[in-house]
């Protein structure tokens, strides 16, 4: 945040144009996470936190404090499912009651928090890649989806910094594509050797023993270790279990939820059909396309997330350590 | 075929355009193979068939014998996971030999069979299916990828005719997108009720025990019951048993390889890079183009097809009756 706008990495433009986007308020913040120009579970945090700082700000402008409460439910139904969104919210709500600054002072330290803890979580999931590792993830929990490191990806970045040999398996993760666009994008940017693979590949290369290792992100955890995370999650981590591939997800305490007992009270967020019938990307002349890739006539399904049980996963990477994914561990976490 | 043209569907044209390729000699079948103008078992299967009667009409043109070796290696060698590629080839180059017309003749037995073992499957495949059943399927094994019919589709077709209420899960099936493509395509044909799904979504609604019934088709099976089908089908079988959703493939006799004692003898086909960085559909004007849908910088793994196991297959429905996934049973089937 600088001044009263919020800068953040267009992320819909990547992987074929870098451009900075400026919310000035806190509806071209909501924009932006509706619109995924800002996404990934720390990222969907810290905007929303800064949003809520906005809101304080032009209540103070306007002399309108009801804007407060109208920011903070609009706010929160820009993504359900993000768990780090309401938590960020809350903190930034309740700091703004003294004064605006505080609001601002909040945020911006719940985004300073955001680094150190993914930066932890490096550190520990580190510890889990040996050198000569091929390690899989899905969609995208790197720098993009975080204000720095990221969550999946931080152990990754950890295990290069040692001077490890690692090559990534890079999930496509239809039908945004986070993981062909973003991950793919990162992944290059810190000089990692990795190939896109098209998500139905997963089970192929898991059952040749050529994966040693998974990480994903997560956008909730429930308190008894559920994952609410982005479809595909839950496909894998049961064909990880069946081929003896350790799953594991990484995540900072923000995105656990304790109020949910378990991932069956997470609700689901069904995104746009015309994210499965378009796709875009740049044409022979390099122009930015937007075209039709399926059967024109047809409907389209398109749950978001999926909730992986507990039981599938083999460890949660936290910032305070790797747990096993169980309500006894998770309370744990919490004292 | 008709002279000495053999006529097909240009399935790459496919959803947006319909268009009728004509294949005047072996060396243009081949080419309709490896790029995938005609694609799926039973397609290839009768293409390879009429591609080797060609060979044999042009040999006799020519006067030249060594012809008919040449074209049974090259057309072999289009899709090397292709069971009925090579049973096509081997029947109708016995054939041959005592007569270029008896090559046809065969060719054309050959063809007219597909669509009576399809009809068959179907008729079988129907007794699965009850009335308001959910069911999905992976890639495409419609009438597209055979003569008539299909495999994995048939009884699904058998289904609709008998009046029965069915809701058809469609697997996008990337890289190539075929479900997105032409299964969606025919199921809007048959005015079936369907809808698209990413290929991450299927362990979610087989999770939230939407799914009743998985088919799909073949591209070989092993004489243990192993069946090498398009990437993503040994993903969704180990999910299906999972979550005790019934896992059927659908395939004709031809499509059984008794001299693969297991899947592990199965050579899987590595596709050009090329399918997963670009997408091809209609713009905005109507017009197709293609375009890179990945990070630039990146590599890709593409494997074709993967291997499923027996364990994880309910049975397999062929035109002599479902049949048990096991040595056993599948060695009945050719007594």
């Amino acid at each position: 945040m600088e001044g009263s706008s919020v800068f953040m990495i267009e992320q819909n433009l990547l992987p074929f144009e870098f451009k900075i986007y400026e919310a000035k308020n806190w509806k071209d913040c909501c924009f932006a996470i509706k619109s995924m120009i800002t996404r990934g579970a720390g990222a969907i945090g810290a905007t929303a936190g800064f949003a809520m700082a906005q809101a304080y700000l032009e209540a103070t402008t306007t002399k309108n404090q009801g804007i407060i409460f109208i920011a903070k439910k609009e706010i929160e139904a820009t993504r359900p499912t993000a768990r780090n969104l309401f938590y960020a919210v809350d903190r930034v709500f309740k700091a703004g009651q003294t004064s605006p600054e505080n609001a601002i002072a909040e945020a911006q330290k719940m985004a300073d928090e955001n680094i150190e803890e993914a930066k932890l979580i490096g550190k520990y999931g580190n510890d889990l890649i040996s050198d000569g590792f091929r390690i899989e993830t899905h969609c995208n929990a790197g720098w993009l989806g975080f204000v720095d490191y990221g969550s999946a990806l931080s152990p990754i970045y950890f295990a290069k910094e040692a001077g490890k040999n690692i090559f990534v398996y890079v999930d496509e993760t239809r039908p945004r594509s986070q993981g062909a666009r973003l991950t793919a994008w990162e992944l290059q940017n810190e000089e990692i050797p990795h190939a896109i693979i098209p998500d139905n590949a997963g089970a192929y290369y898991m059952s040749k023993g050529d994966v040693d290792l998974m990480i994903v992100g997560a956008d909730r955890i429930a308190a008894n270790g559920d994952v609410a995370n982005k479809i595909g999650t839950l496909e894998k981590a049961v064909v990880a279990r069946e081929f003896g591939v350790p799953f594991y997800v990484a995540a900072p305490l923000s995105t656990f939820d304790m109020n949910s007992s378990t991932g069956k009270n997470i609700i689901i967020e069904q995104r746009n059909q015309d994210e499965i019938f378009f796709q875009s990307g740049l044409d022979s002349n390099g122009n930015k396309v937007k075209i039709q890739v399926t059967n024109p006539g047809s409907e389209a399904l398109n749950p978001a997330f999926d909730v992986t049980p507990a039981k599938y996963i083999k460890g949660i990477i936290t910032e305070k350590g790797i747990i096993s994914a169980d309500a006894e561990s998770i309370k744990k976490l919490f004292e």
